[in-house]
């Protein structure tokens, strides 16, 4: 069969870009907006995770992310095991939020949950209901943040019918100041320290869930250690703002940090300067991700540019720093390894165990 | 034909308050977590319109609200005109929020989009992105926010064919910390000053729609003005932010401030306190509006739970201050009356021209 890649998948982002696009630059439009109330943004921040305005004594950051399309994978698994999984991809609503939040330096205050459903009977199956308000409540306590409050709205005719659009924002806090993490201070010499993921987490589900068309068993296939194809798919994104708060307390400023989302490693030359990301070790990939590439017949420069291959998030620091990040993060429970180094030179990533290289032009977060 | 009710339109809250609930209980049991950073909720902020943060030297407000289905009005009216009202139903998208936001003392700062799709389509209609993007771009504008970013998911199989599912998260500030309202000083002999509307906004469109499709000419009908059923109900909400905010300027802090939504005048009991708000005066009523009550055979008492039948947002004010309110609004281009009065009481809507009392048991927003 030939490979799947993510246009057949059905996401086609030379259809977004332009609307995106439009829609940036009308955004920065507003930023002038802000000098009514005696605040200005951060320009630096546009076209990072999070956006970050300057209000004097502190910087307050912003972000609303959503799901994407897991929930479509959590419905099919409950066909095959009963068990709904809403606990576990309300803990990947808030990851995608709350890790966007904490790469610019700032610790998540509170989230709000949007949890749009196709109509009033969507809400009224207690297992999944109950499910989904526990796993939302776990991350939130996890993540030190409250929950504010959140919509659930009956969308009938704009929702898919029995299906839910969930996504969350998050508002946080930078203070003190000097924990503004939007790279102005990412230099040749850097060290990447990269995080461990969990599996897929929630990018690349598109191309996983048409992967499951082509399988005899689709989401019930076993993989090599025994676990359905679709319940591995489910293991919830890692949540890192634990991370970021521990480096915060141990003194620790990273230079720069990403959350490795969609694009996969390509994420990793988020930033806009002119450096090369060099990476030299490669954290185990989760089989998940493994059983994906080669049934979707992906080269490894394909399953790298997707999906987070076993890196679900990315610290850039002073190279003194990389070691005791790394104590930092596993005393956080999380696996961590200095995978690189940042050096002047034209913006791409080199993986150099792979000899695959991303080129600039194919990362675009910005005009 | 009988008349038409909200289960009749799709929405039965008994199947989505259970749920409802489960979720805030859950929520309030997360404020606990803000100590770890130093913060602390304002308790009596759950509940109300946006969430309140006491951040020490200000309060952090936030808010995430939806459009609903009104896009599904504007995709009809399409058809009809060749218009695409996008930048019409952004101005709604955003009011949703920030109206909200602001009911509770904040000066809004940032927004982010959540624009989700059936697919990278959707986003490919260069005349309705444009209106999209100029809409929402204005809307900021005139309120004093900054866009700070957004997402824009193509979520096929979860957003309907041909859907988009618009959201907005707005972020504010509530500094001096005096202008809080959250109803403390809320008291009998307080004025309310109801300040208008522009038509529908968007809380009753699943009953506005469900008319349409009773109607011969459906949203092509013609109302008595002359203007198209469908065209009415797409008249933008009105934003109410530079309102509060010329009142903060003015010297004049509310004691307490509902917009007028889902459950139309029912919300003007929002406050949990144990008054009657009495009513003398009755806003003009939108064309629309009362094209709806005649049409779906709507006595006074469901017009006015429903609809917000020319009140969009209402003030709760020290009697004095009435006068002023009135002329600051009128300042910035909104009519207003004086329309009614607290009492200590029951908790209750009297609106003593139609004859029509809600009761507490009418309006549940809290546990």
């Amino acid at each position: 069969m030939p490979p799947l890649d993510y246009k057949q998948a059905g996401v086609d982002y030379a259809k977004i870009d332009p609307l995106k696009v439009l829609a940036q630059r009308a955004a920065a439009g507003t930023a002038g907006n802000l000098a009514r109330h005696g605040l200005a943004e951060v320009p630096a921040s546009r076209g990072e995770s999070a956006y970050v305005v300057d209000c004097g004594e502190f910087y307050l950051a912003s972000i609303t992310e959503c799901l994407g399309t897991k929930a479509l994978v959590a419905d099919s698994m409950r066909a095959i095991t009963g068990k709904t999984y809403y606990d576990l991809i309300a803990q990947d609503t808030l990851a995608m939020a709350i890790n966007d939040l904490i790469t610019v330096g700032a610790t998540p205050v509170s989230v709000h949950a949007y949890w749009a459903a196709s109509g009033s009977d969507w809400f009224d199956d207690a297992a999944r209901a109950c499910d989904l308000v526990a796993g939302w409540q776990a991350a939130c306590d996890a993540c030190g943040v409250s929950w504010g409050g959140g919509e659930t709205p009956a969308l009938a005719g704009v929702v898919a019918d029995g299906r839910v659009d969930l996504a969350a924002s998050c508002v946080g806090l930078i203070r003190p100041k000097s924990r503004l993490t939007l790279g102005e201070k990412l230099s040749a010499g850097d060290a990447i320290v990269l995080i461990e993921s969990s599996g897929i987490h929630a990018n690349g589900i598109s191309l996983a869930r048409k992967l499951a068309e082509r399988l005899p068993d689709g989401y019930a296939t076993r993989l090599e250690d025994g676990s359905l194809y679709g319940e591995a798919l489910l293991a919830p994104t890692l949540l890192y703002a634990n991370l970021t708060e521990a480096l915060a307390a141990a003194g620790i400023v990273p230079h720069y940090a990403a959350n490795v989302t969609g694009h996969g490693w390509r994420k990793l030359m988020r930033h806009p300067g002119a450096f090369t990301y060099r990476l030299h070790t490669l954290p185990p990939v989760p089989p998940v991700l493994r059983f994906i590439q080669r049934q979707a017949g992906l080269s490894d420069a394909e399953a790298y540019g997707t999906f987070n291959m076993g890196a679900g998030f990315a610290l850039y620091l002073a190279a003194q720093d990389a070691a005791p990040t790394i104590e930092v993060a596993r005393a956080q429970g999380l696996l961590a390894w200095h995978a690189g180094r940042v050096e002047q030179g034209v913006r791409q990533v080199a993986i150099e165990p792979l000899a695959a290289t991303f080129g600039s032009e194919q990362l675009t977060v910005r005009l």
